[in-house]
């Protein structure tokens, strides 16, 4: 995974991390793919058996479920008994291997197991340790289940999406675990980072519920300012216009041009630049209050062409457009395939899942490979070399310790291969 | 903002860290923001003047915008004339100071004023340099401007949002420009961790289209797989039953319980346990199938009562469940206030404004601190004090250097002060 450019050698940001990951799902696996597209080493601990719920989540590529595939691309897998004392032993050796451990069961359940945040905080004091549950671990509703769909509507994001004459819509995407899967990144790697100064881990609590707050941009301020309730504006920015779709001849086209220079540039391209002089459009504020309006006097120019030629003026006019792109066309986008941004997941088969690759591009980082992405595990996969590999540890620590008698309760605190 | 628990003292992760913020707008400015909140200085380098343009966007209170107040709450502000020779020699002294610099400018404008990613790592090598731009510093659209609208729409998120009945929606919050933020900042804290272990700096070139389809689950592998093209939904999830909201008494409640486990609670909780039993919805695979009559079946129960006390019966049960709510009702909501998730941004005058804190939990950040929040900079607020401690930096560093002449050109490398 490591090329060089300019004798330099380039290498992933988080090469050297070890992931001890207990996640399970969407939230929790999509926070340790961004862990593994970055370079950390990422080990699934699954429940013996069925594993990973999303195993039995379709689409299935020959039985094998693509969803899983997307997520757990580049991960290892050690199934394990947390009732049997042999892999309890085990498990703790891989807590001292590990830097970082996620967890997204309900608050209470990693405590009832053995390894909660608080007692790991003992033993494993350097442990990064991540949970990422529906309600966050304090407050009245850490004990309830949080999903996708229940913390969009529970946080108000749902509330100010869709068209006002139709109900409110679910966001089309699970952002209710993709925003805390990424807030869960960002505090692993701040605790990382602090840890590279102090030493000392700590314990990131990510409640879904917040991090929908957190992406609530404006409408909290609106409210708080304004008094009136934000609602849904169908796919109108609240505060600025023209950003919104316009009908043209065959389609729609979405134009963004809130600011008055660039209203001036889009009536310009749109040959009516009387349009930015009419006195109900002057500002992006006299634009929002008279909306209908503007929407009226730029559809009556832009239905009399096609969206295509409407791109070609405004691209060339420098005026943000776009048409509004459905997932069929996106494989063969020229700015996407441009930049790696489709990756494809090998599974059991022979047959590659096509799925959205790592958007972080790093000029420090080896040349992506898309198209023979390390695969997804199946369950338990990894467990001989796991084993083997702890069996290895153990020698060459007993080895520098010149095998020396080190008292069970030194090696636990997990100390010794840290710094 | 440190206080101590059990006698260690609490820290926020990047305290020492300066990040030097040429961005305007919410992308950027969101991603210095959630560094701002994790304890890293951020320097906003303004136009003279007007200043960040969201100083112009509203809401305001008394002639300040709450929009530029939530984003850029705990932050400083200078701002810099780049054609003049005093500012561009002031500009490189900061550059010497910081370990992050953050520009959301079209590619190319950085680099014409001389601070381009390419030209700081020579000078700056160990500065983490992230831009975010609407399509990356790479590739066929990289000189096209992006605005949330349009990535939403190009990267198909538009697509699968809203009703089947209706047209494509928007997400009703900026999610272009925040998915960009947050792996933004994820970029930024991989690169300043892997900074720790080589002490060299990186590029983030985050393009918000790329995130988008970072985003968009398991969309691409759908079509991939099944051929067939992803659609919106509605309140509902593609492939999981229910997942969705259904109608009550008086209004509607979200009901998550894809799993057959869940289902079979939610029909126990419902007065109605032979749902569970019906062949039509044995699985969730039938369910999605069968969606139609499911909910049909599903409300026959749920019309009968309120929103409230089926909420307080399924939540009993362990169902997942939640009201839609509107913003209104969040600035109450028990486990939001719980969670310190609303913070008081202070302004010139006295009037604050309510806007959503950080998400981010961490067991070794000081308590926070929700009522009285360091408030967003007036244009160029800090010049005075920057400019006074650039001085005093100088002296200390001529003190340190015993007076010393060091070579003009040494001093640029900006190697002395880094390690």
């Amino acid at each position: 995974m490591s090329d060089s450019k300019n004798g330099v050698k380039r290498r992933l940001p988080l090469e050297g991390i070890t992931v001890l990951d207990f996640s399970r799902v969407l939230s929790g696996p999509y926070c340790t793919m961004v862990l593994a597209d970055l370079g950390a080493r990422v080990i699934k601990v699954e429940r013996i058996g069925t594993g990973d719920d999303t195993r039995a989540f379709g689409p299935f590529v020959e039985e094998e479920s693509a969803y899983f595939m997307c997520f757990n691309r580049g991960k290892e897998s050690i199934a394990l008994d947390f009732k049997s004392p042999r892999d309890r032993e085990l498990l703790e050796r891989l807590l001292d291997k590990a830097d970082v451990v996620v967890e997204n069961f309900r608050p209470g359940v990693m405590d009832r197991l053995g390894y909660g945040a608080e007692q790991l905080s003992r033993t494993h004091p350097h442990i990064v340790y991540a949970s990422i549950s529906g309600f966050g671990h304090t407050g009245p509703y850490k004990g309830l289940p949080g999903y996708d769909i229940v913390v969009q509507a529970m946080g108000g994001l749902m509330s100010l999406t869709g068209w006002q004459d139709g109900r409110p819509a679910r966001v089309g995407t699970s952002i209710g675990d993709l925003g805390a899967a990424l807030f869960g990144v960002i505090g692993i790697l701040a605790g990382l980072y602090k840890r590279s100064k102090d030493a000392q881990g700590t314990h990131v609590d990510i409640g879904m519920l917040d991090c929908q707050a957190a992406l609530m941009e404006t409408a909290f301020a609106r409210f708080d300012v304004e008094g009136k309730v934000p609602t849904r504006t169908g796919d109108a920015h609240p505060s600025l216009a023209p950003f919104e779709s316009f009908a043209a001849k065959g389609g729609r086209i979405v134009i963004a041009a809130g600011n008055d220079q660039l209203f001036m540039l889009m009536a310009d391209a749109l040959e009516e630049p009387q349009l930015a002089l009419d006195a109900r459009f002057l500002t992006n504020d006299l634009r929002v209050r008279n909306r209908p309006d503007m929407v009226e006097a730029i559809e009556r120019i832009t239905l009399n062409r096609s969206v295509d030629e409407w791109l070609a003026k405004l691209n060339e006019a420098g005026v943000p457009c776009s048409p509004i792109n459905s997932v069929d066309g996106l494989f063969d986008h020229p700015q996407l395939v441009s930049r790696n941004m489709f990756i494809q997941v090998q599974g059991k088969s022979s047959r590659k899942v096509k799925t959205a690759g790592n958007p972080i591009k790093m000029s420090t980082s080896p040349e992506e490979d898309i198209t023979v992405t390390k695969r997804a595990p199946r369950v338990s996969e990894h467990r001989e070399a796991i084993l083997a590999e702890l069996m290895a540890d153990k020698g060459a620590y007993e080895a520098q310790c010149h095998c020396e008698e080190l008292p069970e309760s030194q090696v636990k605190e997990g100390h010794y291969q840290f710094l």
